[in-house]
């Protein structure tokens, strides 16, 4: 996909706040180093198949690859949120098994995310749509302040559209601090195991009802390789399947970019509100986009993707779960 | 629904044979006992729905409880091949546990099935649709035979149609056996663990492809809350998710629903072969019936379901998964 495809406006109308990482990887089959990882820069480069220029937010060390940044800002990424620091990158070393889903963590080098706080440029923090990628719930709020949303400014206004992730750690070690940011949420999205374990309850549409109780207006369970599940305050409840992958060569950033191109693809729908059949729509987008993910190591596959590839999956997705 | 909702022919258009048991079932919220169980039970209830009568081929002892015979006949389920022995009655009892996927049989009573083997009543022989529910391959082959079908008989000619599900059990303990079963077959029905252990492939899209290559014309692979996935020797797949339950009081005997409804349901369309979106209509009402099943213990929801009830859900289900 050619930059001149997705639609071009002078200001980026999504902002994605969150990690910008160095990642190892090695599966059964293979293995790669110095990849490019996190949840801000999957998510960035996600939301910008639908809509540019993205604008970035995180933290990066001096040691970080040039032909990353490169590669977003060819994408219509704009990295004026991205803050560059003299100690070493954030690092994610890890492997998967035989089964694609389990996955050990062999290294976690925090390095310039330890005392890290976002730090939103003027220039787009009054984005339309605001993406709080997977981090530290104290960084989720403080990115909600200094877009002018968020408990400080009393909420967010119907003009804006907020979508969080987040991840087990953060239930786990932040959760008060997660529940300060769930209710100025339009869109929360987190996995199967974390809606469990948040919600308290091992049913999943049970789950779903207990997370939209907390505050957002809507809420995705995303279920892997069965697709997700969209709850939204009206009661009413989207099942999305996923595309039946034959191969998985990595699933890292897989739901990163589920969030970025849900995000992305509702901003070139024009401002918020949007409705449910748009949000049916960004899903199916997401989950479709995130299938790419996991055919390579890292972003490799998304930077070969062009629209036509998107367009094609698209099709053959509803012609396999069509009834 | 009464009787007289399901198209009812002189003969039987689909027969079932496999276990026929007295379940005793625990979960985190209750406990019953005397149930009707039985693969072969929930998979002719199920096919009654749309297609009567339904020939029941399976064996009880001499403590079987009348009520449950008498509810299976009123249903339009002949007991013509039902044997009554003298001994006890096979029964199995299991507790769930606050995951609802997670079960533990406490004590399995064989009794009547030691020993036995499957005999078809002339009367329904020629059945079209044949369905082989969970027991032995012994039994599975034994049945095709007196079906007139099979490897005894120069395998299926085309105006007949064979469904098969198995367990883990016959995988591990009668996995050749098996293997002589599956090129016999137009429908293999199994779960998720089954069928990655059957087909040595932690993948469920390559584990369909390999299990057709085994021999049977569709594979469908059943994902419990997830859905199904079928498989059809073109090549084509067809992904379907499954209803969003609120509440699982006992999913005993869903994927044996499941079986039995979509038999039912393709006989309720004429004689075979079946089109593509035929088989994908058996899948999802296969599907939305199980998810009935689930929602009380053994078959008590099946017995008081009406057509309307169907109806609804499928209806619903379709607003669910539109995009």
């Amino acid at each position: 996909m050619s930059m001149s495809e997705a639609p071009i406006s002078a200001e980026a109308a999504v902002i994605v706040g969150g990690t910008i990482a160095i990642d190892h990887v090695k599966t059964p089959e293979a293995e790669a180093a110095d990849l490019l990882g996190g949840s801000a820069a999957y998510a960035a480069l996600a939301a910008s198949f639908f809509s540019r220029p993205v604008s970035l937010v995180g933290i990066i060390g001096h040691d970080f690859p040039q032909v990353h940044l490169d590669m977003l800002e060819d994408r219509g990424v704009s990295l004026d949120g991205v803050e560059r620091s003299e100690s070493e990158s954030f690092t994610w070393s890890g492997e998967y098994h035989a089964n694609m889903n389990e996955r050990t963590t062999h290294r976690v080098g925090l390095n310039v995310l330890e005392n890290w706080q976002v730090k939103v440029p003027a220039s787009s923090a009054a984005a339309q749509i605001v993406v709080l990628a997977n981090m530290s719930p104290d960084n989720q709020i403080e990115m909600l302040t200094q877009c002018g949303l968020g408990p400080a400014n009393g909420g967010t206004p119907d003009s804006r559209f907020v979508v969080a992730d987040t991840m087990d750690l953060w239930i786990e070690i932040a959760n008060e601090r997660l529940h300060e940011v769930l209710p100025h949420l339009d869109l929360f999205v987190l996995n199967e195991g974390e809606a469990r374990e948040l919600a308290g309850t091992s049913n999943l549409v049970r789950a779903g009802r207990i997370l939209l109780d907390k505050g957002p207006r809507h809420v995705v369970v995303k279920l892997g390789e069965f697709g997700a599940m969209l709850f939204s305050d009206g009661g009413e409840i989207f099942r999305a399947s996923a595309w039946p992958l034959e191969a998985v060569a990595d699933p890292t950033g897989a739901g990163d970019t589920f969030v970025g191109a849900m995000a992305g693809y509702l901003a070139a729908q024009g401002p918020p509100p949007y409705s449910a059949a748009q949000l049916r729509q960004a899903v199916v987008q997401g989950s479709i986009l995130a299938s790419f993910t996991c055919e390579a190591f890292s972003t490799r596959r998304l930077e070969a993707l062009t629209r036509a590839d998107l367009e094609q999956r698209l099709q053959h997705f509803r012609q396999a779960t069509h009834w």
